[in-house]
């Protein structure tokens, strides 16, 4: 199956909103992300479910791919919030998810946590060599579901720009 | 300084060509190619050189990008072809290359070498965990010169279909 771990477009700064998690994107994040997601669309994306981090810019950014028709469900997932923990959400992947090698699934998140899921899930460890940038693209296809770490490829590692 | 490893598009398949390295791209190939350099110029990038595999159908890739107004410059290097060593080109670029931070240099080579150089760049060693398609795109940072490996970042990994 395929992973996408995306990261929610340009928000507003820190300090504008009292607490960090309200914070909504900005015209330029909301159209960038409007544009990525059409982008996604226009190669024949489809996910079977977006996940997405409980934080305002991020479930903005998954609605943004919702709303380009990227995928028909969209679940909040406490997992993808800042700090999330990739076992709690590898353990639902392996458990509630129901997986063929044909499913494609988005997770709506934030840097540093989507890089380096992405290098535990490739290469085992976290090294913090991936640069992920607003509205950036992760692509991972899991071949094994039950030992997830160290064994999935990537494929996509892209910021807006090469995509819109 | 940033590399840019861009894997060779779609060539004439084994056995028409008597000598493997004669094999030039197809149609298909010479269109998707086109289609990526003229992106990859569209998002603004310039090359200080394109260094290129001396076979001929990364040779015709590389003739590709520097028709696009990618680069001025093209070279054929032997440390590209086929089984060719990071050694050798990586005492070439701390040599020869003039560096300075915004050197943007292209190399068109061949899988498995180029997604196992991107990994012993980054992670410093091979897993052969990257999946690069023809014509598909690797974008790394060069930190640190005198020792890059193990220590530069990854920003991009694309197959053409997310470029064009």
């Amino acid at each position: 199956m395929e992973i996408y771990l995306i990261r929610h477009g340009i928000a507003v700064e820190r300090g504008i909103y009292q607490q960090d998690e309200d914070r909504p994107l900005t015209d330029k994040g909301l159209s960038k992300t409007t544009r990525v997601a059409k982008k996604l669309a226009a190669v024949g994306l489809k996910f079977d479910l977006i996940l997405t981090s409980p934080l305002v810019r991020a479930y903005q950014t998954a609605e943004i791919l919702q709303q380009i028709s990227l995928s028909q469900k969209i679940e909040t997932f406490k997992p993808l919030a800042p700090d999330g923990n990739i076992q709690e959400w590898l353990e639902w992947l392996g458990g509630k998810f129901s997986i063929n090698p044909d499913s494609k699934l988005a997770m709506v998140g934030h840097q540093p946590d989507l890089g380096n899921w992405a290098e535990m899930l490739v290469w085992g460890t976290i090294k913090e060599q991936i640069i992920v940038k607003k509205a950036g693209v992760i692509g991972l296809e899991i071949l094994n579901i039950d030992r997830p770490l160290g064994t999935s490829k990537l494929f996509l590692l892209t910021s807006p720009k090469w995509l819109i």
